[in-house]
């Protein structure tokens, strides 16, 4: 193939190692210069290529690229925004075409989950159709760990090594007040569909004793009367109850913990998320003095605690999709790939994007304990490498350094895009 | 003075430094065998020397003493519990001076804020009257830095730090999602009487355009239509707002925000924080999508991202506590003294404790931007130096290892103690 641009554009939610990712594509990108033209990034993912703001990272000095591996969320900026399917909307995908080639654009990197993993596939085959072959590649990423074949997706190892530390840390801090104050601690971790992030915060139990006492995982249906008896329990053992519950923990029904309980009877919006409403139905029921967390974006954000496997193999995926792409690979996805040894070990694999897309990976029951409350040995086996080792951010006066990039424009070639 | 034990409790709502406190006063009294023989701690702060429960630290080894340098949270527990005055229980007094008495403790080391300071003084006067004097020593500690004479309060600088670099690190995720996402983020603070914690996060905005772009503190009356208004131009210019807010920002009739807007129409109980309270307003008023955060505990237990100068002053100040009192000092407290030239420099000085208790010091009005919304150079000259340096605690498989004691109590010598 013929030396061609490359086109980068970063996908949904972002995490803290999302740009350690960025950073393997452009450096990689940038030592294949025979191959690789100009690196572009999408200004606010696809959407800059929709609407041409295509970000030259040629612009920005290695100093700069080389500070994405240690600076969270999207440097290039991300979106919330899917490709409708091709018979839907036609011409969004008429005019990524006519972008790409207007900027000679012959690779499509797209780091994101499974959405647009299948966005990514869909262009690929498109693309063919269209006499305009573009060579597409994912990029895995997701705090919700929920991509199939891989055995972890980036991003998840630092939000796991996050809520591990934080239930460690604050479980102490009500250790230490629970005989004449605080007796239970309700912290909301992330998770809307499966419980993968509340899972992880069971690390923090190494001893009987241990915060959290309790995991609310998606995948239990909420008992409410046997919730209390444990609650109660743990408070009598302890002296004090810490609990992890998921934003997706669920009723029997299926619907939401907190939207159960939270409209009033003139339908206003619940204010408070899942933590305070469970809190408070403690506080109702058994009388315990309270205290809740919600860590909400802090938790996906939280570079500063980022567990180094997963920086490493955030920045391992960004590199290989460069590397698969100049290798000739069409709509595949580079994966991680555990070692079978007792030692942790990991390579990167290779996933057709048609097995990602749109396949949500579950927790596996065995994960959780029988009771429903916690997690098990072969869940914490699973777990404890993905937060192994720490990667800290330079501090200058206090603060962490993170990556000021200038995001450049290149100058548009097309008239302007008009969204239906 | 011949050799006597020492008695040292923790105090109140415990910082993520307190403990290096503890082990200046253990390693320095350790180093004073001579002079001091035994140093119990009180089990949950001084109702462990009511109880005559008192921890045998000399039980500990010396690695453990060491860890606590970089362990969060009370080790040997604390409490809320404030002792009367003499004439409303004498009671209490004089059983504090039998259990001294029986343990042979001359030297009473006492770790909390303006009540504790104001307990220590109370009892270094009585001892004299019950004609078995004691040497007390207050040990500042305040996440809420409001205690007078010391420039800062061992505790705050961490709280600081986390708070700082946690707004930072949200703010990037708001910025990088918000043309299509999120547009507000609101992160709730502690500080219920003064806006010091809340005031510190100001440190993550270094140019203009980083957030927080509004921090809601406690001394300005919240002004509702001021407020939105502010927030719709922050949107308007950086694409989105990061807001911090104290949870105990006001009304202009003092009372509480969140409680304010909190109970419906049944009077049932808010749910939520001052966070959610903010963060919906907004979605109701302008219709911007938001996300909060509620640090509560994470937030004074994150002793992985403490402060190094924090922790160094922690330590500094239980180890002179020590000294002053073989020094023959009492009733007296060590404080943090600023050096006067340019570059930071601190020192230990000494405080009376009758011009420590119970005085509450007020954040400076002008350390607040006159629109009173942010803070001023002058604030940030005062925050910048308590943030500085990063003091790792050790990991092992990806998380930190904080201190395990064996809390061994001394046996009893005494009746059980019965509270009225």
């Amino acid at each position: 193939m013929s030396k061609a641009n490359l086109f980068y554009a970063q996908s949904g939610g972002v995490t803290s190692v999302i740009n350690a990712s960025a950073c393997g594509v452009i450096e990689t990108a940038r030592d294949h210069k025979d191959r690789i033209g100009k690196v572009f990034a999408g200004r606010n993912g696809i959407v800059g290529a929709l609407k041409e703001e295509l970000i030259d990272t040629g612009k920005e000095s290695a100093s700069a690229i080389a500070a994405l591996r240690h600076s969270p969320a999207g440097a290039f900026g991300s979106c919330r925004y899917k490709l409708k399917s091709f018979s839907e909307n036609r011409r969004e995908y008429e005019r990524l075409m006519d972008v790409f080639r207007a900027h000679d654009i012959r690779y499509f990197l797209y780091n994101g989950g499974g959405d647009s993993q299948d966005t990514a596939n869909k262009v690929s085959q498109l693309s063919i159709d269209m006499g305009f072959p573009i060579t597409c590649i994912g990029v895995p990423k997701t705090v919700d760990n929920d991509l199939p074949v891989t055995d972890n997706c980036p991003g998840f190892g630092s939000v796991a090594k996050y809520v591990a530390v934080s239930i460690r840390e604050a479980g102490l801090d009500v250790a230490s007040m629970c005989e004449s104050s605080t007796k239970v601690f309700v912290m909301e971790v992330m998770g809307r569909h499966a419980g993968w992030i509340a899972g992880a915060a069971g690390l923090a139990t190494e001893r009987e004793g241990d915060a959290p006492h309790i995991i609310l995982f998606p995948e239990i249906a909420f008992d409410r009367v046997r919730f209390l008896r444990k609650v109660k329990s743990c408070v009598r053992k302890y002296g004090y109850c810490a609990i992890v519950v998921s934003e997706g923990a669920q009723n029997v029904d299926g619907s939401f913990l907190a939207d159960a309980g939270g409209a009033d009877a003139f339908g206003h919006v619940q204010l408070g998320g899942v933590a305070p409403f469970v809190a408070n139905m403690i506080k109702s029921e058994l009388g315990y003095k309270y205290h809740w967390a919600v860590a909400d974006y802090l938790q996906r954000a939280a570079r500063h605690i980022a567990s180094a496997t997963d920086v490493a193999q955030a920045y391992a995926v960004g590199k290989a999709a460069v590397e698969f792409a100049l290798a000739g690979k069409n709509a595949v996805m580079p994966t991680i790939v555990r070692g079978k040894g007792k030692k942790y070990t990991w390579r990167i694999g290779e996933a057709k994007l048609s097995d990602v897309a749109n396949v949500e990976k579950k927790m596996p029951r065995n994960y959780i304990s029988r009771d429903g409350f916690h997690i098990t040995e072969r869940a914490r086996e699973y777990f404890a490498p993905l937060i192994m080792g720490e990667d800290y951010p330079p501090f200058r006066k206090g603060m962490p350094r993170y990556a000021q990039l200038k995001r450049m424009l290149v100058a548009k070639k097309l008239k302007k895009w008009r969204a239906t």
